[in-house]
């Protein structure tokens, strides 16, 4: 047993989804939450920033105690994983290593596709996680940058025809490659997936990578008797810009009204 | 006859459609531009922190020794400007009341409209000036969040669909209120100048605040003896992300080649 909480990042309240989804298997954690709003995005941005970036939310993160963390982001995890893993003795969970293997797990054809930002892409991590499972997988990797700024400005619904062109526009070349797994390899993804759904077919099955990953630190801490073991957790909020409108936003992005208290960081100190 | 560069930054890249209409109308400046690619965008952020941010990037420019700063962004320029006025014992000049006076000064039936990011329409700033110029002008604002995600994601040519999708969505409200002159309130807009054009139709004159802003610089300037004499001026870049890529960008907001050096700062350091 170890009633410490575990801390989560990222860029933004993406992450959130991920939250949600640990909040969830492990209901009796409490939880620490960063988002980054007031450097958000970082998909866009080059290699060495996102590290410097991810190296102070996770020393903000571990100024509290923690048995651990969960990097609930697609662009840190795909970039900045094994020097955050190297630098801190604590485990530390990204979310490719897991969205990859339940990927491999799904998919029958051996042909899975993935989606994520530009810099997640390019990293080319989780093809390579995917090929190190099962080298006979084909993978079918395409960027979409223009997903996180809808998401971000509450556009992903059915119907919004705006989100349903960006969707058709990425994903046509995805649907004609004939996929039958595709990763949702960003934490903003999972609000998305009505609109990719219905455009994939439900012959197309789509992998949540927050979820992959909740499920891996869950298995992961119960495996070595690190759960918490209370019957309701706490959630407490840090964001780097304002905390006003933090409520109503991350309700969108959590599936619920948010019940923990919510404060801002000047993270650039850390 | 001041042979001391000018200043000038944006949250992005977007603020060189200012530089190039500087560069035009005064081909012997010196031009010293900050692009805070590190933590672009601006738009969607609190006044807190586009106070913070923008008090950084002007102390980053004061490590030269400048005649003047050019605030080539729009946001900064309706969140901050008194702020960075009051803080520092050089002439800055914002976008919003350039381009205010512009409009007043273009419109026959006193009904103006405005585009700009969220904090921009938020602040009101272009409104009150344009009210204090001629109080019986009706301005008609409006927030588009998506304009510069698109713009950095090099979307912004006739024919993109989604791009055409956009500013019909955003803007027919603007049409429908029968403007006759649209200031485009934020530095990225004038990218997308024809597509909106053509939604708007040939009657709509439309005001690129950042080439509005360079007029005043100059003719202030100018008025004081404060010009350089040289037959060209040379251009420096610095951006908080890295250098990789960026002339390739650039290239796409000046209308031209670019020749200038390029360095990467520490801007949280400031």
């Amino acid at each position: 047993m170890d009633q410490r909480p575990i801390g989560v990042f990222d860029s933004g309240l993406g992450g959130l989804t991920a939250l949600r989804e640990l909040r969830k298997l492990l209901p009796g954690e409490d939880l620490i939450y960063f988002g980054d709003t007031g450097r958000v995005p970082y998909g866009g941005r080059s290699r060495e920033t996102i590290l410097r970036y991810a190296r102070q939310d996770v020393a903000f993160l571990r100024s509290f105690d923690l048995k651990a963390i969960v990097v609930a982001c697609g662009t840190v995890s795909a970039n900045a994983l094994q020097e955050l893993k190297g630098e801190n003795d604590l485990p530390i969970f990204g979310v490719v290593g897991p969205a990859a293997a339940a990927a491999v797990k799904a998919t029958r054809n051996k042909k899975v596709g993935l989606i994520g930002t530009a810099a997640s892409i390019r990293s080319g991590a989780y093809e390579e996680e995917m090929g190190r499972i099962d080298p006979t997988v084909r993978v079918t990797a395409l960027a979409c940058p223009l997903f996180v700024p809808l998401v971000e400005n509450g556009r992903f619904r059915p119907g919004d025809r705006v989100v349903e062109l960006v969707v058709e526009e990425y994903l046509a070349p995805m649907k004609e490659s004939g996929v039958d797994t595709l990763v949702l390899g960003c934490t903003h993804y999972p609000l998305l997936s009505q609109v990719i759904g219905n455009f994939m077919g439900p012959g197309v099955r789509l992998i949540d990578s927050g979820a992959s990953c909740a499920d891996r630190a869950g298995e992961w801490l119960g495996e070595r008797g690190m759960l918490a073991e209370r019957a309701a957790g706490a959630c407490r909020y840090f964001v780097s810009d304002s905390t006003q409108d933090f409520a109503r936003l991350a309700s969108i992005f959590l599936g619920e009204t948010v019940t923990g208290t919510v404060e801002r960081v000047e993270i650039e100190k850390y």
